[in-house]
């Protein structure tokens, strides 16, 4: 049901796929070496275009929502991820081939495994609603039930025919060692968001103590898939845009969220899908008052992630948000949708926003021992008791030298409860260990019971995240946006956004002669004036077929220069739009501006065939 | 020699270090785990920087030298990396504390150690002048020279005083290990560089075949340091932003020398460094014409990596260009330029600019088997022998089905020599290994020896690198812009470029009454509307200070909303600049796009003083 393709694409995967590897937009890394499963290069083409759509993005949310930015370090060591949980729990089932020793996903290969006999006609409608209702319940299957599966359903490998091992938990973090010592364990990020995480201090400083506030990181995160397969959809290294945004867990209404109540979306929610009915559309103001979305903020981010991919050229019926089932949904996540494209893949998760609660600073309060949370004004002051400890500084000076303040900062810290402990065990044990330092009772002499009054309260923010795959985006982008011409099947193209697109304008001079140099040389360097990417083709070949050549690689606008341009005065030019193939004719000096205008949005083609004629054939043709 | 400071130099290192840590440019990585040297995580204020950094050297070199672009893997199998070189010599000698096992780099140990030796005052003129010219040699020293200097020195850890180890040799990459087999051994790539030349076939054919071209790559790449002990010049995890421009190696002129012939450099020659002399102004023209610099080419990029230093703003009086030494000169290299600036650790490399020759290909021409080279045209055609296999293409085709092209492939492609070798091995064994396929007499039965006209001859084009140590010259530009009040030294700021500033302007009303809100969200929004990054501070706290923290993260303008703003029609607002703190007084409507011309650098503030009165003082005052 989920994977479904709508029946009326006539999506020609290998066709866009060799215009892809022909005009370098991405391809399999160290490919002369026998290339590498899940790791791909990204060409000029390739390069260009995920560069802009991040360009788009940090305006989208980094700019105008005013949100803090960091960059950390992908090489982490161990602790922060045993603390985030990544360490016991970021694991695949794995089955290998008894025989080769090929590697498997358990779960993908139940599913592939399953498909293959639910499109099989002897195979009763019954048995179909069975296997199907199993596909489903995989993401929340144990390994015992999943490999009871496999072997009821006497499953081979789907390549050799041979048996299967039992499953096995696979880790998908890659480990590595940090140092010339190899003492120092670690592992590369499998995802930027713990980046974030571990700066909350500095960024809530940064934010001078206030909530609410967001962080954005983009970056690479690794995961050493089992056997990746699917293009770029599976890989071992990719790119995350990812934002955490941190709010008071009693107030999660977001100020701005009238601006895009009104937003229609297609929501496919958790009850719709166990009920097997289909996705629906309405606003998200409905969905968040309904209570089908967990809170305004939540709600907010899905509209501006929806705006977001309409803006970059998302085919808006190829897009819907679709809530993450229990089963699926990790156990502190209040609520989760994710922003799904349709592909010939099938719905394919681009965009995760999640309700993440507090979990991730508890995590990494315990992990690190540093409280991670926020002081709340209290609506009117309270007395709480209070034992404050009454040290011997002098003492702890001597002994602990230039850590002597941290561990008055301890002592400072310590709660009530730790503080009657510390005294009790000083008193009976006469040693106390205070976050790493030996105590005695020599340094702490005494403890004052006292009340004091207090102004605030201590809260850990719930985590709001919209975390983007920016390789998935990038792909069902691709798939949006591949054409064919109606008139020659052989004529490919992209129809990108011009707001995105890699190159923005080509300058082709009607042949090598030289009369036309200057022409072409002085519009070129106009243009790289505006920070255009401009592509200029004086290759020999006819003018059609450098435009096919420049539509394949999705330059929306194309400039000729022919011989009207160097014999008439004024000096004139066509201007042609990819899409609809139209020309007009304008001055030369017009050129530049009205291609920037263009390229920024600010005018559209039709504002520009308005204003001047369409062009069908030149005057002079020597 | 090299690494003196110039002595009128009031730099407080700890005094800037304190702002960078306190307004979050960036810190250590994972400090609340305890913190790992030799990384460090980017906060809001460094991020912005660095990619404004990164924003203007797209412009300066990708988009106006029309470059291509790729962004290739991180995870590079072993294979690629052993013919590069790295996989056998990319390493330094180590030695350990025998008691503790602490590592340290040996040749930064004997110079540490001969610094403070010759800083002694006991030492004597004529033992310095030894060790300074000892120190000179150390990069091209063996193991065994360096091993047997720190013996002579009864070298000993510099923490504990313990006895060190002999020296061994520790590659500097990180291994890692693809996919869940644990069969395909890889590293973290040391540099950028290898994934440009991997794909070199691919990008030669988008430039349609011809020379010369170049092709940028911007991003991390991994070196495993030994002990990396000096803040963000030497760190394990790093952003590269390299540029590999492929040319005809007996033509290495550049078409735009001319435009910057005339660019006057500090230019410090090998010949100078080891005459003693010192580094020499001159123009780059006179330097490549003079023969100091091997070509036009290098010179260009010489040039521009200058103007690009200097746009951004690293003072030109603590920028020189150093010519690599032949000891320190890879074996292959023809020339090497460095780009130093002087900053408080000494003069330090930031950009590298290299004539790589054709190594580089040649290696993975070798490695792969893929042949890396260009067809250029001849001035007349010659003729050729050649030995044509004359297959049967029915027994090919029968018995490789789909591999038959790749066989009659390698069949066009032998060379005379092997065309002789495989005849010979088919006559005398009966059967011969081509690229992987047993081809037997029956597939080949015959060789016809004919003369061939050809046009092209093939060549392996050189390579010239101009290679950016990202964070280097983020730090450089930190050292150089660090500014002390005159009247006042407890207020630092960073005087940053328009340009590059992570934040361009702030807005703060007068105090956090309400009436001066509808005219503050105005602003930032129109602000925000021309992508503008705006700083909001509406805290308590004079405006004095509020300026003083806008100044410390380097905001280079700052708007006031006061009584006069609120009282007085039509509404104006103070304008004021950094780094003279001047003001002007101007309606608000003209705000923002005054702001956005400074900020492009299309108008200077002296413009802006021109047009409008300096403020002084409000007139309305509640």
């Amino acid at each position: 049901m989920i994977l479904k393709l709508s029946p009326a694409d006539t999506f020609d995967r290998a066709k866009m796929n060799d215009l892809i590897k022909r005009r370098f937009f991405y391809d399999n890394s160290f490919a002369i070496y026998g290339g590498i499963t899940g790791q791909y290069d990204y060409g000029p083409m390739g390069c260009d275009l995920v560069d802009n759509l991040l360009a788009e993005w940090h305006k989208h949310f980094v700019i105008q929502e005013r949100m803090l930015k960091v960059n950390c370090s992908i090489l982490t060591p161990e602790p922060v991820l045993k603390a985030s949980g990544h360490v016991d729990k970021f694991a695949d089932y794995m089955v290998k081939d008894v025989k080769t020793g090929e590697c498997f996903r358990l779960d993908h290969l139940i599913k592939q495994h399953f498909e293959k006999v639910m499109a099989d006609k002897k195979t009763s409608a019954e048995e179909k609603e069975a296997l199907s209702l199993t596909v489903a319940r995989l993401d929340g299957m144990t390994m015992e039930e999943m490999n009871d599966l496999m072997r009821k359903h006497d499953m081979k490998s789907p390549l050799t025919g041979n048996n299967l091992t039992d499953a096995t938990e696979f880790n998908l973090m890659f480990p590595i060692s940090i140092g010339p010592s190899g003492n120092l364990k670690g592992f590369l990020r499998p995802e930027t968001a713990q980046g974030i995480f571990v700066n909350f201090k500095r960024l809530l400083e940064y934010n001078q103590g206030k909530l609410p506030f967001a962080c954005a990181q983009v970056g690479n995160a690794y995961r050493n898939e089992i056997s990746p397969r699917s293009g770029l959809l599976r890989v071992r290294e990719f790119t995350m845009a990812e934002i955490e945004h941190f709010c008071d867990p009693d107030d999660k209404n977001h100020p701005k969220f009238a601006q895009v109540a009104d937003t229609e979306m297609v929501l496919y929610s958790g009850c719709a899908q166990m009920d097997g009915e289909s996705a629906k559309r309405m606003t998200i103001g409905e969905a968040v008052h309904g209570g089908m979305v967990a809170n305004e903020t939540l709600g907010y981010y899905m509209a501006r992630i929806q705006q977001y991919l309409l803006r970059i050229g998302i085919n808006p019926k190829k897009l819907r948000f679709r809530q993450h089932l229990s089963n699926e949904m990790a156990h502190y996540a209040c609520d989760c949708w994710d922003a799904e494209c349709l592909t010939s893949y099938g719905w394919i998760e681009c965009v995760g926003c999640a309700d993440r609660s507090a979990y991730d600073l508890q995590q990494h309060t315990k992990g690190s021992g540093v409280r991670m949370c926020v002081e709340r004004p209290l609506k009117e002051a309270v007395m709480v008791d209070s034992l404050a400890a009454q040290p011997d500084k002098g003492i702890i000076g001597k002994t602990f030298k230039k850590d002597a303040k941290a561990v008055q900062e301890a002592l400072t810290a310590l709660t009530i409860e730790q503080a009657e402990q510390m005294d009790k065990a000083l008193t009976e044990q006469g040693e106390y260990e205070l976050s790493g330092f030996k105590m005695t009772r020599a340094m702490v002499p005494s403890f004052k019971r006292e009340q004091k009054k207090v102004f605030v309260e201590e809260i850990v923010p719930s985590v709001i995240e919209p975390s983007f795959g920016v390789g998935r985006v990038f792909y069902s982008l691709l798939e949006h946006s591949f054409r064919v011409r109606e008139d020659d099947d052989k004529r490919t193209f992209f129809s990108l956004a011009t707001v995105v697109a890699p190159i923005k304008v080509s300058v082709l001079p009607l042949s090598n002669k030289q009369e036309f140099v200057p022409f072409t040389t002085q519009l070129a360097d106009a243009l790289t004036d505006l920070n255009l990417s401009v592509k200029i083709d004086d290759s020999t070949g006819s003018i059609g077929r450098r435009y096919a050549r420049t539509d394949e690689i999705g330059i929306p606008l194309g400039i000729t220069v022919d011989f009207d341009t160097v014999n008439k005065v004024p000096h004139t030019v066509t201007v042609r739009e990819r899409d609809s193939t139209q020309q007009v004719r304008m001055p030369i000096e017009e050129v530049p501006l009205t291609i920037k205008n263009l390229a920024d949005g600010k005018t559209q083609w039709k504002d520009v065939t308005d204003k001047w004629p369409i062009f069908t054939s030149q005057e002079t043709t020597k």
